[in-house]
């Protein structure tokens, strides 16, 4: 029987890795401050997340083969999933200037932290090089290790190219919905978020367990894909129809200005009249404005066209994961466990 | 005998590795805004610098093998040199936001251009991917593959531990003289600048000629990161004692709050008095307070004192090139190349 890891259990390795990284820049002879700091950011940056992209590494590699892992394999399952927290955090660091976000897990962004500023452009860069210190340190050896290093050259150039369509589609200066449709939707969601938060943990668990055939990577692809894209819908809707409470946060993607697909879907299905209450009040960063919106998402009724889709791309899913082959060592269990954590969730 | 590149004739090899990173993004869809916006970063960004560094792929390769390359060695040569020049790319799109700097090779920086901003931040990332896409198109059955690609994430971080060191020492805005220190100095130097400039590119020419011993990259370690010291000693004495129409800009490393050699050799040397003129004077953007800096720098002989560490230095390096051992195929002439271009330059 495979056994699922807490985030306690994933959060004891950190440390380890933590200080491999260190010890890995003392090897420069790094001033004292500059180590300091580079300790500070992986620690502000990675650490404090749910985890979980971190710790579906461990736990698909325990549903692959059917049982816990050793000692040794959860170490080395987890150290993966770190890779993909160091990626994240890469990316979030980034993603926060970009967006000139205020907050990040309820406290400032780290480029808003005491003296830290536009050095965070240069933390991001070393969080993302971190990743390739460790693959090196703990993975140099493994028979896949040019296709871990080659994998995570990939993910991170599919995230950037979902980032720079996401930018240049979605300016919270310039709202133009003429930029919006569903193509260009499911492609920011596809790349941006779906490869390295859904692929990418089964890909490193593959990889891991040397059981990363054409065949098993593909049918990864095509089912975590659509998932991630699935979950990334999700997330849209519960940021205008999910319950405070429930999701942390109030929703902000109306006033953002963001691509989301609640207003891809409205476009796809107003009146003339209802489009130009949207061109009046989208994306600007105005309480009345934003209930304008909200009150046409509810016109439209989006709620049940959220809920069929749910219906609809669960039920594809669930097909697609009954024909899953099993026979070069894939388990349909993976995909379940991920399906499982996603569907109908509230947060 | 050996063939020196032009500038010409390594630009020609950059449209192919344009075209093939441009056909990369295309294998995923990618919208042709975002194609576009890719392409226009790749051009500002990557082309129309001295390329120096690039050529030196080339160049060194050429000296290596004692003959003009091959056509085909010359196109992987120069692809390796282009490498160097996105890595370049990578880290001038970044440092000019944070340095907050207003123009690159005469034209307004990459995130201060029409509509860029912080996108610039994805743009940086992406130039970075592109190393690891072309390697993989052109490299992935060389024997030294796996070489390249830690090659390049080492010296990647070596970089950024320079920057970080460089950042939190020198911030511009606030002036603290007790941060500065020659080791410090050192530090920054080697790591931000000499590692990507001087030891990359001939390390790649050793891996692509398949001679990269540990004794042959350690020679040329131990004698390009000298080297490339000195140069950025003489750029920061440039900076405030070359011709502005030989060096094309005026400099401004005293008023910028730069961690230079000049100042770091005057606070080996200042009395208390002259102490005190660095501290009210030194980083404000104040064109008399840079007069009197630059008044100090006279009374302490400064210009003299570089001509001495210029002569010594070149002695040093000069004596550790005739010892160079070439029974593994390393040559003299790689390194008397390069101290050619660099001693007693005036640009
Ligand atoms: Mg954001
Ligand atoms: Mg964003
Ligand atoms: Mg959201
Ligand atoms: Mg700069
Ligand atoms: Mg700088
Ligand atoms: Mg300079």
């Amino acid at each position: 029987m495979a056994q699922r890891t807490t985030l306690q259990e994933f959060e004891t390795v950190f440390p380890k890795l933590e200080e491999a990284l260190l010890e890995h820049a003392k090897t420069y002879n790094i001033p004292l401050e500059a180590l300091n700091w580079y300790k500070k950011s992986l620690e502000v940056n990675t650490v404090g997340g749910k985890c979980n992209r971190g710790m579906s590494v461990p736990d698909s590699a325990s549903l692959l083969l059917g049982r816990p892992l050793t000692e040794e394999e959860y170490f080395k399952a987890a150290t993966l999933g770190w890779l993909t927290e160091l990626l994240q955090a890469f990316f979030l660091v980034s993603d926060d200037i970009m967006d000139s976000s205020i907050t990040r897990r309820g406290k400032p962004c780290w480029y808003r932290q005491e003296g830290v500023g536009m050095i965070a452009i240069n933390d991001a860069f070393m969080l993302e090089s971190s990743i390739y210190s460790l693959l090196k340190k703990y993975f140099r050896d493994h028979p896949c290790y040019v296709n871990f290093l080659e994998l995570f050259h990939e993910v991170t150039f599919q995230t950037e190219i979902g980032q720079l369509c996401d930018l240049i589609t979605a300016p919270e200066d310039n709202v133009n919905l003429n930029n919006f449709s569903m193509e260009k939707y499911r492609f920011i969601v596809i790349y941006k978020t779906a490869y390295y938060s859904f692929y990418l943990p089964v890909a490193l668990a593959l990889y891991m367990l040397n059981i990363a055939t054409p065949q098993n990577l593909k049918q990864a692809e095509d089912i975590l894909i659509p998932l991630g894209e699935y979950f990334q819908v999700q997330d849209d809707y519960l940021d205008n129809f999910g319950l405070p409470e429930h999701i942390g946060k109030i929703g902000t993607d109306i006033m953002d200005n963001k691509c989301s697909w609640l207003v891809n879907q409205a476009l796809t299905i107003v009146t003339p009249e209802q489009r130009r209450v949207l061109e009046e009040n989208y994306g600007r960063k105005d309480k009345d404005k934003e209930a304008a919106v909200k009150k046409l998402y509810d016109e439209l009724k989006l709620e049940q066209r959220y809920k069929d889709y749910e219906e609809k791309v669960v039920g594809e899913i669930r097909g697609m994961i009954a024909k899953v082959d099993e026979s070069q060592g894939l388990k349909k269990g993976v995909f379940e466990a991920f399906l499982d954590k996603i569907y109908k969730r509230s947060k």
